[in-house]
């Protein structure tokens, strides 16, 4: 006996004998067509196990997986072996996939496959750009949901026990990403240096340079700054200084990109930061 | 036979006959005495599901956890039956201990326990005190470790479909507790309405009135803004408005506090924008 798919509501020809209507429901439920949905989730700073248990779940339920770079393989592993899992990675200078080409294929895989599941590094909506995935695939019908990551903005100066803010030092933090879409340095970052608010500044370690100079010329040559690369992973390294020093320390200490930028009076809670502090004083006495 | 425990380097007469001489090492390993340890852990926003794997793992090891309000029960499961589970909760107006007290109790209970695992609603470091913590169990020389949570901050607005910064909008977001140490509105409120920046403002509903003064003061009446309430959780509840008809549509949805407040272009791709954005365009065309 042949099936015979119906939309409700459809008022065609009556279909041959012997074929039995179906409503969508049934096909779904029949997991001949599968539901579309796609799931946007964080995946963290880079310790795999800064993954939330609702992303774990949401990733085992998945049909297809679509990764960033700098994803750790032992995520993939909490998917099911029959998942499709691609790359669609971008860093600096090497997008495998443009992002309009990303909604595209979210879209494709969901109506092919059922459920996406979008891993990004850190949060997604963190300037992951993932409300564009999320408002692409939303203009199709598609069911969505956004697990959120740990953001590497909060948790690597964190992972350092640097406080983002403190009793009497300062009230509020600051998330910048480094250049406007221009690729010039963000306008933001002129305004945050003639604050007290912690600056945190990502995707930034190219233009540290131009940062230096915006807070020496706020006056702040001897403000506290951190640089942290592959925070959270075996591999991190940091940098400590003050704005005057940082872009020698950085070289000194071989700190590259991606990194994390931490820039304020929090930054001399950190216990390398006292040997600094102590330096400068007796210099002052001298 | 006895047993008798000598420090590293001390030089005491000789123990009685048949007593064995045991280092600290030894009676750590036989379990005689714990090895102290505070462990930090962000719970996330509510729902017990943004958790860290990370953090789970710490609490199934914990031997006492000390937790806050607002943390689900479901969390408390992950620990062992056997672990002690103090509750040192604070809530405006309601704190069961100060923070002197919790930190003396984090220093008692790992030198009597051993593993401590401090369990705080969203993000230790987000104005949550946590590094105090840390610092003065360190200053006992017990070991430390946090463990990032998912932050409200960022995690709120987005289970909304919020983003945080988005291309041409806003290249920053701006992280601000409502009052300062004086119980004033943050300074940083005021310099924060005259940027750009998305402005997200945690423990301030009490403060909302004030907010929108600052906002209209600033020339912004129509900066769209949203409040929302047990963000993450089934009672969640949202008003969005601009800064001009917000009071009403937080007195209208019965939004409480604590509420997460989101300022800023961004909030008017929330879907319920839409229609607000709709009804200005036509009341300004007539």
């Amino acid at each position: 006996m042949a099936l015979c798919y119906r939309a409700e509501g459809a008022n065609d020809a009556l279909p041959a004998k012997n074929t039995e209507i179906i409503t969508l429901k049934q096909l779904k439920d029949l997991r001949m067509i599968k539901h579309p949905k796609l799931t946007l989730i964080g995946a963290g700073p880079g310790d795999p196990e800064l993954i939330t248990l609702k992303g774990i779940r949401a990733l085992a339920t998945a049909d297809v997986v679509l990764y960033d770079a700098l994803i750790s393989n032992e995520l993939l592993k909490f998917a099911s072996a029959n998942a499709k899992k691609v790359f669609v990675g971008k860093r600096a200078g090497d997008h495998a996939y443009t992002q309009q080409q990303i909604n595209d294929l979210i879209v494709d895989f969901a109506f092919h496959y059922g459920h996406v599941v979008r891993l990004k590094g850190g949060d997604p909506f963190v300037f992951g750009r993932g409300y564009e995935e999320i408002y692409h695939a939303e203009s199709y019908n598609i069911q969505t949901e956004v697990i959120p990551g740990i953001s590497s903005s909060i948790a690597v100066p964190e992972l350092q026990k640097i406080p983002l803010t403190s009793r009497g030092v300062s009230e509020s933090f600051w998330v910048i990403t480094a250049t406007n879409t221009k690729g010039e340095l963000s306008g933001d970052i002129y305004k945050a240096a003639r604050t007290d608010a912690t600056v945190i500044v990502l995707m930034g370690t190219r233009k540290l340079a131009e940062i230096v100079k915006v807070y020496e010329a706020a006056g702040k040559r001897d403000w506290p700054v951190a640089v942290i690369q592959n925070g959270s992973l075996p591999g991190q390294k940091i940098a400590i200084g003050i704005m005057e020093t940082i872009l020698e320390v950085v070289e000194e200490k071989k700190v590259g990109g991606p990194a994390v930028i931490i820039i304020g009076e929090v930054v001399a809670e950190h216990p390398e930061f006292h040997r600094i502090r102590e330096f400068y004083d007796y210099i002052h006495k001298l």
